[in-house]
């Protein structure tokens, strides 16, 4: 700690037991869901509890504010600065909402959440609205609360929460250009698609050699088993901490297909925290950038390199070798079976190539309801008009499978939306640049040699953490800013 | 929280966060010895540290000598007042030490162990006490601060850290008792057994029918599957907390009946944890009494129902139905296997007929280095003269398997190896009790009734957890003080 920057080294103190508080929370969540026998749970949840309120403690004391300031006045360097502007982003996020508002929302997301999961069930969107109404004027709250202070409109400061530094007005144009060409996309796909005659894979597929199938293309794809897991659970997630990443699936007997490219999904967030400088793990410095470069590592993974022809004629063999000879499992059928499109109604089942409609049908509900241009009674009919005029579904009364599909919503969390479909046009963009670099990367996937990839978004992306704002991140990869063109060409390019 | 006993409540909140601490620091420990990754362990060990300062500010808060002092002449009942001791005693472990002493013992232990493991397998006894004088010195030191603030002995106040209320005068009486029939008493078994004729199972056992065969045994012992898991590690422990006990075994696939036992013993533990009061689980008043009553429960488990001829029929046909028929697994052979006496220089593999010999003779020298009777270079010479004595073996100069053999003095524990012995001495009396309520003991385990054991104990052990002091628990549960007769008897019963 240097001893000439006292308030820098002070802050760095602080963070550092927050920290090691938050090893304890990702642990503790970790095994919640993929360990934890069900009597656990009540004395879980009061211990993350207890948690929760010390490192909202840690955050808010009263003392920071000050340090801050005077930090900002030491002779930093420019990681150092850097660092600081995270931990002002930190500081700020847990102290500008009152505690009563951050209480209220709270109990209004749990109460709203578990009713939602059998109203969902019931189709019971009237029933779905009682709570709901609590939830949206909580987070409209929220918005304003936010917007004042950051001095942006009210959905853009949700936004602003999960990836730093994007607006809806750019949003909105990188949007209306992917609505202009998806759905002729799509429906091209679609005609193209139906002459062509695939085989599908017989189970029932062990789950033993599942997990074995999975460990093995986790070796390929560079996860470090001795510093990560590959377990079960019922939502696959990427957690644990950076030192310690743990990844879980959950399998089908019936479908090998869905935990396989879900492992590949999980290990590209998994090879990030990996690989993020250990140097400074310990700080705001160090982490990953936003949500939407951390979902562009994953699809990455899934979406660039995993359903690849390139990549599905490598691990054809092994998938022949833990699940038996079948010709479904040839590299060619493979490539056929995982770039099927079949526009559907769920978001998370939803194909590479109609997902971002599910996306933008999604932020441009959620930006009208925070900016108070419609009501939670006008999401239905919106859902519905929007559903038929992206993807040509008809969705007229099904709630179950249209607006209270999600959870985000119940839960309270808008503005998240959005990083799904930024992550899969970064990772297109990263990918334009790899191939511009190495024009054989086909070639390369195909024999196994992988390493220009995963050089590439360790320069890029890996090792610089959160030193700079995601825009300026995206222009150091890149050469340029956020360009939905070469989601486009991806698309075309592999599709059509 | 009772308004009309304000100190009392606050006294309750301040421990009511140390158990929400004390959960994230065994879930956190049980994952680093059966979960984690080695590279996690750095980040692991940094946040267990955290959390250590955080437990240990909690417990020595200024506010906390005048609430404890307000309480106790608040007008509680006879169950807080229970848990106020248990308050007082829990603060005074923390509070009586200085800081420099417990940060220095935490060092030199921690310095001396890890050279310890190498220093064992040298058979470096000279290299060991380079390290093991400052141990030693700082211990001595540990153990005068406890003594003038408890007044009693040295020794006594390190013994009543790990069995509160048991004194050396005491144990003196019963060890010396001991020591006058158990070495006869193995000269005459090993005569018997040196005319059976018994026949060794043959491997190799496949772990998970090993793992099969284990989960079926805990479910007839009533371990709770929804409030507790079996895993695998180095060295099996019980740990996890009372809502979500996490046991441990080690599998070998040339010997089942080792991890077998373990998964015996352990369960003994994690029902005990399992079945402490609910209502009080947050307050030290609900926490299991002592570590000889919680090794009582897993003796009781291993030794007194495990090793029963009549346990061994009931699970016989377990053992044919995973590991497959043999010979060997007959109820009568698998009994002769289990009650084979081998005296041996290891404690950790000796049988319960031997183990006390071995506790003994480190009692002995232990009370004697920490009362400054003898100096560290003195061990050597006592303990081969003791194990000369106690169990006829040579061990000159085998410093590896002498005196160099545990953990727990390197580590800088002294006091704590008595409780081995007096757990086996509880479970011993306890079982008497149950025996002369039901005399057809025998019989209901072998036909798989073991409820009279499991309500015995949940009656009498289990459900009043630290309600009372170790000694009026006992003598509450049996109508007799500790009594070394008991497991005399049951030695004499078994093996004669």
């Amino acid at each position: 700690m240097p001893m000439n920057f006292p308030a820098y080294g002070a802050l760095t103190a602080t963070f550092t037991r927050l920290y090691h508080f938050q090893h304890l929370a990702a642990i503790a969540s970790w095994d919640q869901a993929a360990m934890m026998p069900p009597k656990g749970n009540e004395a879980r949840g009061q211990a993350l509890a207890e948690l929760d309120v010390l490192m909202h403690q840690t955050l808010t004391d009263k003392a920071l504010p000050a340090l801050l300031k005077a930090a900002s006045q030491e002779a930093l360097d420019a990681a150092q600065r850097a660092n600081l502007r995270e931990m002002q982003r930190d500081w700020q996020h847990a102290s500008l909402l009152p505690e009563r508002l951050v209480q209220a929302r709270s109990l209004a997301g749990t109460r709203c959440e578990h009713a939602w999961r059998t109203q969902r069930k019931a189709n019971d969107w009237l029933g779905f609205l009682e709570n709901f109404r609590e939830v949206v004027k909580l987070a409209r709250e929220q918005a304003t609360v936010l917007s004042q202070a950051k001095g942006i409109s009210r959905y853009d400061a949700l936004l602003d929460q999960f990836e730093p530094g994007i607006r809806s007005a750019q949003l909105d144009v990188i949007f209306a250009d992917v609505k202009a060409w998806l759905p002729g996309l799509i429906g091209k796909v679609r005609d193209k698609q139906a002459h062509e005659t695939l085989i599908e894979a017989k189970g029932p597929f062990a789950i033993e050699r599942q997990r074995a199938l999975g460990l093995e293309i986790m070796g390929i794809l560079g996860f470090d088993f001795s510093a990560g897991r590959l377990d079960v659970s019922n939502h696959p997630f990427c957690g644990g901490v950076a030192e310690d990443v743990r990844i879980t699936t959950r399998y089908s007997e019936d479908d090998f297909m869905r935990s396989m490219m879900g492992i590949v999904h999980e290990t590209g967030h998994a090879r990030y925290e990996q690989n993020l400088p250990r140097e400074c793990a310990h700080l705001p410095l160090g982490r990953a950038r936003s949500m939407g470069i951390h979902e562009s590592q994953s699809l990455s993974f899934e979406m660039q390199l995993g359903r690849s022809p390139a990549f599905l004629a490598l691990i054809a063999p092994l998938v022949k070798k833990h699940l038996g000879e079948q010709a479904a499992f040839e590299a060619a059928n493979l490539a056929l079976l995982y770039t099927r499109v079949k526009p559907g109604l769920i978001r998370v089942d939803a194909h590479e190539l109609s997902y971002p409609a599910h996306v933008i049908l999604r932020y441009e509900i959620e930006r009208a309801l925070i900016e108070g241009e419609i009501e939670v009674q006008d999401i239905p009919a919106l859902w519905e008009q929007k559903m038929m005029a992206y993807l040509g579904l008809d969705t007229r009364g099904d709630y179950q499978n249209g607006c209270l599909q999600d959870i985000h919503w119940p839960w309270g969390s808008f503005g998240y939306f959005p990083s799904y479909t930024l992550g899969a046009m970064y990772a297109a963009q990263y990918f334009a640049s790899i191939r511009q670099a190495h024009p054989d990367l086909d070639t390369r996937i195909a024999a196994g040699d992988l390493s220009v990839i995963f050089d590439w978004l360790n320069q890029h992306i890996w090792q610089p953490a959160s030193r700079w704002e995601t825009q300026e991140l995206v222009q150091r990869a890149t050469g340029e800013a956020l360009n939905p063109q070469h989601l486009r060409r991806h698309l075309e390019s592999r599709y059509l």
